[in-house]
């Protein structure tokens, strides 16, 4: 599998994704701002990716700030950190891995190699964190699958919007590695085809069985008995257990209610936000619209449309069948599960 | 505003939408094998467009039949109906139409050029019936419609869907022309991005303010409060309210619901099918796969998938506010308004 990113010498490689599936170009970076502009433009996405590439880019950052005095040092790094803060609003693993470096540069000795050496250090740990969490989650998630099951997603929860496996598309591989037959049915996912483009050459390249479907689809699906379970990531769940994600996400969820069919997310404990108490507090990107009026660089809309542009929904907790973290199988009240998962994974960590 | 089909002395213009809005072009048809291959490729859509289009379609075919015995002719131009019949399988009006033009070639006079004459005529008429219908539905429709009101549409139910005027945008134009104010979001409607192409282009011309939308945003908007109401055309109505229309209604209609949006079908009762008793009787067409796969010519969808492509997707009668036609505004239970509704007009045919 072609790596999301990964440090090589003092520059981070982020994989264009927006080139992908026809190209895979990397894209080295040796400041913070061109992370930034990766994640803005969505060069690289997800939600746990984001998290970890917003990790790499404060290294850099850090890197580059000249201050000796570790006060001094300190103080023009938290600045640079709400830079990387405000990149991207609604996923929160963003906000989430700002705050794990900046605890740990507040923690590290009073001495400006140590602390740098440090971050360097955190970013690879997050790194590998990330992909064992996935594996772990995928592990707990899998058993939900049946031993023959055909999954309908939306975007892509996969290997690239992590730093490896996936969330969603790592249920699916665990269900696979566990010798269940399972088939894919990937959203498209307008406006940008996460789902066609991304979802799709992921599942291709590890020979699961994928078809593409538009975003309009999902009711025609399951009225036909086509879909046993649906299977998404997450960009920010708040504590009720109310789950931002791709915009069309929420008709899924209705869908599958509607027809009986289980809904699942599948998020690390990173994309759980116990400071937001419910979904309508979430932040949703509006993104330009000549996103939805054009197709790679081509206009597809009538002159003199205007477009709307959120990036993305919110589900509801109440059409959420389970939440699927590396801690296990999370199921209602949210508010109380999430909350008992966050506890004992601070403790650990801790 | 440009016709959606006319006749030119013994030729059928059709209105090639695939090419719009880009550009605009007529298809020039003198056999009805063209008639049929413009609506199996979409040239000419929309289930009253395709109605009137299958009519003079066969108008096409009766002038070519050489037979001057009346039985005869009729015994080859039944055979020709059952081919115009075939065209595409979920839109009622096409069959409906096909109906019409043979029960009229029945009842007239045993003279083959008075039957070639009567059936042009009656082509004609049913174009200008058309538009008489939109117009009339479009004045109960606008009864619904908020001072300042916007409304979200999925595919194109206006004047390129019919000979004129349009179902669902036939109620806004109404609408506007009542002095309200009216703005639509218009869903982009994949594969074939008749809302951002069509939609947008025919509301762009009228000065109606229009905003294309992905077909996943209905729960973003309407939990943003965006949409006051829905309204949709129908390619086929069933005799219980359960609708056929574009992939993706579904989920307008149960996001409507879950957010108490109202949500209305616009359709003449041409539409409405009482043979059929419910929605999953109505047959649901499968098409070119590559149609998803691909986005305005170009592949868009990594190599080695594959895709579904169902074109419509049926709309449960529980979630139908009310059924906007002709005859008036139709409320549940729908059996008896749509029944009611159907035979006056039968009477008043008749």
């Amino acid at each position: 599998m072609v790596p999301t990113l990964y440090w090589d010498q003092d520059a981070v490689m982020i994989l264009d994704q927006r080139k992908l599936p026809g190209r895979t170009v990397f894209i080295p970076c040796r400041d913070m701002k061109r992370v930034i502009s990766c994640i803005k433009t969505l060069a690289v996405r997800g939600a746990p990716a984001i998290g970890v590439a917003a990790a790499m880019g404060l290294v850099l950052a850090g890197a580059r700030i000249r201050a000796k005095d570790p006060a001094k040092w300190r103080a023009q790094f938290a600045a640079r950190a709400e830079l990387m803060r405000a990149a991207r609003p609604t996923a929160v693993n963003l906000g989430w891995a700002v705050e794990r470096v900046l605890a740990l540069a507040a923690a590290a000795p009073d001495d400006v190699p140590t602390i740098k050496a440090m971050l360097r250090r955190e970013s690879e740990i997050m790194l590998a964190e990330d992909i064992a969490i996935n594996k772990a989650l995928g592990r707990h998630g899998a058993k939900l699958v049946p031993k023959k099951a055909t999954v309908l997603t939306h975007c892509n929860a996969g290997a690239l919007a992590t730093c490896g496996y996936g969330t969603a598309l790592g249920v699916v591989r665990a269900a696979v590695e566990a010798g269940k037959k399972v088939k894919v049915i990937a959203d498209e996912t307008r406006p940008l085809l996460q789902g066609a483009r991304l979802t799709a050459w992921e599942m291709v390249a590890e020979g699961i069985p994928v078809a593409v479907a538009p975003d309009g689809a999902a009711g025609a699906l399951m009225d036909k008995g086509l879909v046993d379970l649906c299977l998404v990531g997450a960009d920010r769940i708040a504590a009720n257990g109310d789950t931002a994600n791709k915009i069309g996400t929420f008709n899924l969820a209705l869908q599958a209610r509607r027809h009986g069919v289980p809904f699942y997310v599948a998020a690390p404990l990173s994309t759980v936000d116990l400071d937001t108490p419910s979904g309508d507090l979430i932040p949703i990107e509006e993104r330009d619209p000549g996103e939805v009026l054009a197709f790679a660089g081509r206009r597809s809309a009538a002159a003199g449309a205007q477009a709307i542009n959120f990036a993305f929904d919110v589900t509801p907790n109440d059409l959420v069948s389970a939440i699927i973290t590396e801690a296990g199988v999370l199921r209602p009240p949210y508010n109380r599960s999430l909350a008992q998962a966050k506890a004992k994974r601070s403790l650990k960590v801790a």
